[in-house]
């Protein structure tokens, strides 16, 4: 498979060749892999194509479902990949692609990764990973002092220990919360008398043995959507995912929540766990976290927290109160590819007790024998990769305080775009930051001072057409390239709890300016204007409500 | 964070310079990707230490808790790393680490990994991996036609509907397994009547509704552990996931499996999945899949092949047909990072109806809407990285017939390594290779001897003298550094079926040559010289045998 060939031949030799001699440095792969090294930023604008091509058309180019009969040269095969796919990606690092949650990484992680990934470590025993073990078990201890506190003694004793576990890491947040509820069901329904433990027999069993008429899982009803998806996937049902209402600052509210474990207590129905929330997905919001571990003490249930996004605020000692609390928690789930600039595929559980995993662990005979320290035996994944190693080089090269920076850095520009916003006469913003995720949307002059006198019915008309307005702005916008906003459906309590469109905005990217900001806001209103129906539409319905 | 300063100012202009300029090209970190892009396994050799370090020792390196409160130059930390963590790795490329599953990689992967890392697409939403998106799809699609062999019509259909699935990309073999058997349980105890599904109800609701005494899951002995760990996480309990036996070859008995089906049925307990092994973990032996189709089909269950290593072999018109009956399967799993040479982290599930993840789907208000083609409302996991693209370029670099070769010389190497130990006085075969994993052990040529006469009490205690010699040879190659094979327990009928424990050996390595498997068992020869205690043990009762 060398490029001066003209055919590809299918012999041992040839694939001997790919295992064994590296792409020369004239090489249509090497060639882009420095042009990357060099300017990330500049590879990516150079090569992904701007304006959005419909998802139909580019199908096209992937609708085979035959592997190959003829092999491909590598440099052939990588511009074909450029041009169909790279050139048809996303540029999550672009400082206008302020969406997701997914951003800019630092260069040193390019080569880093590289070297992780060939060095093909498997991190489910010791055999296939040696020193990525105590290392992975090192990072989780790191996560775990940043949210508990403890003292050396405990990370002495414990850290790595072949018998405890201070948490699990896993591939994001979805398989780290169900884990988390995993170990909480397990520990629920434990081994009793004759009663095995859940893990052996079953839930069926065991509810009949504990006598319960049901279990049930709480959150907010801002709560992450995989909570759902763990309920059901745990054998307890989405129905036993209960949502708890919450403040006008999308927060949970504890009196609520007092009510309900009240209520489930006397149906005997048993609460697996509270989840409290510390950056919902939607608004980047913070339940009361002290409050609920106050009402899972007294209730006695685990009180896990899904820090996913926002947990990366506590490397931040000026903001790192806004989840005052946390450290009472049970289980706290981080994921090191949000805030911590980690590329995708770093999730973390992390377990205040050592010996929570207990009731997860397993062994066999080939790998994960008892006493071993492998640390596969308790985690939901088997075979994983040496992820660990890049949020262990990124702590020690950032370290804590660049962390800080970089956290304080987003949650004031957050502050300063919300301020932004709620000066211009045209826009409104919806939910406020609290870290650096905020909502708004766009509404015409004239049309927000008819917002404040309607209610019922024309509010509900008036609301529907400016959610129409949004979705067109948020699609040309994503469509015309230059920027990305996402979107999202929220309920506030000024507009009668009605489905409202919002813009939603992250600003985890620390190259994005106040300029981008600007400009944002101003191409928004700009794709606003091109809308003549909509906007001949909303201006009736509003010259309605304005006359009366 | 330049290489230049002497001391790293957390700055906020520092931080971002790690975001916007590349290492240099004099810098460490450039210097050592530079190397390992040249000869990896030059790179490799020189960096990791052959000798092993003990864990403890290991461990000391990392033990610190604390997330530092100092950043660290890129270059010393990239030092620290080599230092501490690449030289301590292991080596799982080497043609001599012959013990896991885990191999070496064709060299394309690494910069086409970093470009996949560099680009850090989130392939949970369209969103955030557009182009993505289908190129997965089509993955999916190629692995199902692969099995299933369905035609174009079949693919043209579903391959890219959005309410549809072939099936879904995970980080490994085990969620692959678990994402089956949740499918196979929400369809098996689905909406009925006034009954809304067990994945709205959850197990306990289910089984009063559906009135079964219980649940069950059957595999063959043999089966990967982490079947039972998906037994437990889905509320089944490990009991329900019960072993059916085996014969000599290590491959499920039909008849027992028939015998446990009717059984089961009179005790109202209802099968959720049965599950054929394509190459158990152990000794890579393959279940009679078409008998077990055959029964499946005429007790209506879930039938799963757990073909994670194993499925690679379909790639083989010469060896396929070893793999009969898995296009009856309801389901596959197949794990790319095994022989498919990617890096880890690429597992599949595959549905033969692309219906089946139906039961599974879920939606939210923000991603995954319906009607949306969004990859993560039929994944376990939710943030999924872009490993799909080194499996679609693998696929059209190596091409099918060049997998094919590449299987076809690993079963082969097998044979000839059998048929080595078979000519050796003082080794013994213990599972032929069905594919390209094989067991054996080491017997002293006079203790061979002994062992064909014993049988009973005096069988059992040389068997555990040998068991100590094998485990004494196997962790001190181990040490010593220079090969690598693995160790498991079996209980092969011709010894009684007493707890014996074996090397454990893949070929699957393109790089490891014959001249290395002789080596391999001259080593294994010296170190038992090595050991003159056990030795002398282990002649005593050899003798004993030999005099009766």
């Amino acid at each position: 498979m060398d490029t001066e060939q003209k055919t590809v031949d299918v012999s041992f030799e040839n694939l001997l060749r790919i295992f064994t001699v590296p792409e020369g440095p004239d090489s249509t792969l090497t060639k882009i892999e420095e042009e990357l090294s060099r300017n990330l930023n500049q590879f990516l604008r150079e090569h992904i194509v701007a304006e959005e091509k419909p998802l139909k058309e580019i199908e096209k180019d992937f609708s085979n479902p035959t592997i190959p009969e003829q092999p491909s040269f590598v440099s052939d095969h990588t511009q074909h990949l450029l041009d169909t796919l790279v050139s048809h990606s996303v540029h999550t690092s672009a400082p206008s692609f302020i969406g997701h949650m997914t951003s800019a990484l630092p260069y040193f992680l390019m080569p880093l990764s590289k070297i992780m990934i060939a060095l093909n470590q498997n991190l489910v025993k010791i055999e296939t990973s040696k020193a990525f073990t105590p290392l992975e078990r090192q990072v989780l201890g790191m996560l775990h002092r940043l949210v508990y506190q403890q003292n050396d003694t405990f990370y002495t004793q414990w850290m790595h220990s072949a018998e405890h576990s201070l948490g699990a890491f896993c591939s994001g947040g979805t398989i780290a919360n169900i884990t988390a509820l995993w170990v909480a069901r397990n520990n629920a329904l434990k081994a009793q008398g004759d009663f095995q433990g859940v893990e052996k027999e079953g839930l069926f069993k065991a509810m009949k043995h504990y006598g319960y008429n049901g279990m049930a899982v709480l959150v907010s009803k801002r709560g992450h959507y995989s909570l759902k998806k763990a309920a059901d996937v745990l054998g307890l049902g989405q129905d036993e995912l209960i949502a708890i209402d919450t403040d006008d600052a999308n927060r949970l509210c504890p009196s609520a929540l007092a009510k309900q474990l009240k209520q489930l207590q006397q149906q005997n129905i048993k609460v697996i766990a509270v989840i409290g929330v510390a950056g919902t997905t939607e608004t980047g919001n913070i339940d009361p976290l002290d409050e609920i571990a106050e009402l899972c003490q007294q209730y006695q249930c685990h009180f896990h927290v899904d820090a996913a996004w926002g947990g990366a605020t506590l490397m931040s000692n000026r903001y790192r109160t806004l989840l005052k609390g946390i450290e009472r928690a049970d289980s706290v789930t981080i994921d090191a590819h949000k805030q911590l600039y980690i590329p995708m595929g770093a999730g973390m559980v992390l377990f205040k007790n050592p010996d929570s995993m207990r009731s997860v662990e397993h062994h066999a005979q080939y790998i994960l024998r008892k006493g071993s320290k492998d640390l596969g035996s308790h985690t939901l994944e088997g075979s994983r990769s040496g992820m660990a190693m890049l949020v262990y080089a990124a702590m020690n090269i950032i370290s804590r305080p660049g962390y800080e920076l970089l956290i304080n850095q987003s949650i004031e520009k957050a502050q300063y775009f919300a301020k932004l916003i709620t000066h211009q006469p045209d826009f409104e913003l919806i939910s406020a930051p609290e870290l650096c995720l905020l909502t708004y949307r766009y509404v015409p002059e004239k049309t927000r001072k008819a917002l404040k006198v309607a209610s019922g019915k024309p509010l509900a008309e008036l609301n529907d057409k400016l959610n129409e307005l949004t979705q067109f702005i948020q699609k040309t916008q994503r469509e015309t390239g230059r920027s990305f906003v996402s979107r999202t459906q929220l309920n506030p309590q000024h507009l009668e709890q009605r489905d409202t469109i919002v813009f939603r905005v992250v600003l985890a990217n620390p190259l994005t300016q106040n300029e981008i900001l600007q400009a944002v806001l101003e191409e928004q209103r700009e794709i606003a204007a091109k809308a003549p129906n909509l906007n001949k539409q909303l201006m009736s319905l509003t010259n309605e409500l304005l006359k009366k």
